[in-house]
């Protein structure tokens, strides 16, 4: 008899992450990607990273590399309050395993199987992902260049039969994978509705320090500490190898969060966490984080420019992003990106399909564009191999000659 | 109104660690704990650590703070493989944040709500808390001093109404927290039977390489490769504060593992598995290994003398660990552990008491003694404390005169 591998019915559900499976075939060597959310490397700090390891291995070398507590590091903790723009208790931040395990720890501890759970129209995938185990039903609130529209969400949050829904999870900078931001006006107005409604909100601002002309709104959790849950990370503006993320959470939550975090991985790499601490001290953040807005500024711009003169004549559509990783666009009618990528690769560029992003059914000619990853030439190249290629669809479909790449 | 912070049926059953809590209370300065699993930062190889991240960044600085595979680094999946004592492909290696996420991913992918899921008796209570969030029932087969009885672990494997146990979890060598390990007549028993019965194997194999004379039998995994998920640890090695760990899984379960991986925290760090890689080139742990055995041999001979001198006279129960960490250690009749700890406390000692490690009722009075992370003195003083503790309860129980701590 040959051993039964009896799967959970969560594990018959999960399916391979679309965008792994997408970033494995862009590997390939010659291919321009603007698929990825890779930052670009060149934003690493090396140099301040090998001070920090040489620093805490010799100052503190064996508590460094000794267990530690599940809240995180004293010293980060107190680093991430007073980073935050409002009043921020340390003790309610906990340290995460990047700001991904945020969104596992918060499935965890308030999706029952079934549950509602409230997200943008597109959303984050990985969060969805994220999500995914605990079983819950996501369910898309209708969602305007603004971010989400306040009517619907407190229309769904209420539900139908006493099933309210378990949170809503917004994000509010530059999100992924639409690059908008929601105005000063909506952030109120959702932080409002969402408190009168008693709808928990799951904030996650991974990109919130990529402004590129002026800071953006005060976040939710700085309007209703005790009704939001916010995840931010260190992976944007310092290195996302390290997977170091954090959380600031209610008292109402935090405990069982808490809890949920030991089981899941005892504590964060307390290594890391004091290497980033070293990393941190003298303000380093405010002299290194401009540098990374200007170069991805000059590469959104790049990329902006690159559309408006490879696409022309074609309906496409796109807003331009001001921060962040991503552009979105939507391309003519007649191409679903789905089938478009293959061909887009024949023509060495890769980019991200819209519809996974959809908790329901997505709009399939929208992509997502990654402007951070590729340098100015790159992304020319890439931009005008990718219009080659729409215009080549466009142009088979007219039933025109197929043209050789050009 | 304010906001509903409804929990998940699982999260109202979390419960605080009860070692960690515990853990907590030892930190007070002058307390000798003999509680956590702590290994002696003394094996801490740091200046191997600092040559390995100078290289690092050095050489490889801008992979190895981006994004990475899910799977781990490929030379640390390889070094992985070529470690282990039996065939392995590098392809079923997948890098774990800490082994104890290799328990969450297990979890996720095997565990429904209600599934049963056989522990040893007693068994690892981080594993319990790692499965808990599943929603599992734990159910204990019978042990003995060389681990799970078959014949118990054959009849709960089947179950009563076609609920077969979704698999059974087992940690052979130097167990947590009864320090036994099974022999090699048991281990092949299980492996049969296992594999008979089509029961799927979890063996977590944290302490294998800290063997005091010789070397255990061979794992599980060895035995029945597709019938056994293996984990394993750089924890008790290399350090602990890394957060490193590893599972080898059958292909029938890699992708969902792999899966569950990408959703909680799309990979382990980076960083630290090239500075492991780098640590570990020519051979370090092969000169490194043995100076922990050493050690802790020497902490545990210690340990075993001052237990034989200051209980004697009392009847205390205790095997000698042949590896490991920890001795599990059986007081009187009257002595209730969990009530003996703050006495103990108040002499400036502390242990685990032994009834949180059962899936079911435990034995009240039984502890965990961990032997690695104070020194010989420290332990002796210790057990000196711990035994003057239990003289006086005892006394107290024959209505005797309490005594000053001595």
């Amino acid at each position: 008899m040959t051993t039964t591998w009896k799967l959970a019915t969560r594990a018959e559900k999960m399916n391979p992450s679309v965008l792994r499976e997408i970033l494995k075939v862009t590997e390939r060597p010659g291919i321009i990607s603007l698929a990825g959310g890779l930052p670009s490397p060149k934003t690493f700090p090396i140099q301040a990273f090998a001070d920090a390891c040489a620093d805490v291995l010799h100052n503190d070398g064996q508590a460094a590399l000794q267990y530690a507590a599940s809240e995180g590091y004293g010293p980060l903790r107190q680093a991430v309050a007073d980073m935050l723009p409002w009043n921020v208790d340390p003790a309610q931040v906990l340290i995460t395993t990047g700001s991904q395990q945020g969104l596992d720890l918060v499935a965890k501890v308030l999706l029952d199987p079934g549950s509602r759970v409230l997200v943008e129209t597109p959303t984050y995938l990985g969060a969805l992902q994220a999500f995914a185990p605990m079983e819950p039903v996501p369910e898309s609130v209708a969602s305007d260049d603004e971010g989400v529209i306040v009517d619907d969400l407190v229309a769904k949050a209420r539900g139908t039969a006493g099933d309210a829904a378990r949170f809503v999870y917004l994000l509010p900078n530059f999100q992924n994978p639409t690059g908008r931001t929601m105005t000063e006006a909506r952030r109120q107005a959702v932080a409002e509705a969402a408190a009168k409604a008693g709808l928990p909100i799951v904030e996650d601002n991974p990109y919130g320090e990529l402004w590129f002309d002026e800071a953006p709104p005060l976040p939710l959790a700085a309007r209703n500490p005790d009704g939001v849950i916010y995840l931010g990370s260190f992976s944007k503006v310092l290195a996302p190898g390290l997977r170091l993320g954090f959380m600031v959470a209610p008292k109402a939550v935090y405990p069982k969060l808490l809890q949920a975090k030991q089981a899941v991985d005892l504590h964060t790499p307390i290594f890391t966490q004091r290497m980033v601490s070293a990393v941190m001290k003298d303000n380093f953040l405010a002299l290194h984080v401009p540098t990374i807005r200007a170069l991805y500024k000059r590469q959104r711009d790049a990329m902006v420019a690159a559309l408006r003169r490879e696409m022309k004549g074609l309906d496409v559509q796109f807003k331009v992003p001001v921060g962040g990783m991503f552009l979105w666009a939507r391309m003519p009618e007649g191409i679903d990106t789905v089938k478009l990528l293959p061909r887009a690769v024949e023509r060495n560029v890769a980019f991200v399909p819209g519809a996974p992003f959809y908790a329901g059914p997505g709009d399939s000619r929208t992509m997502r564009l990654s402007f951070v990853t590729a340098n100015v030439d790159e992304i020319d190249t890439a931009i005008a191999a990718l219009a080659a290629t729409v215009r080549e669809v466009l142009a088979e479909q007219r039933g025109e000659p197929a043209l050789a790449p050009t």
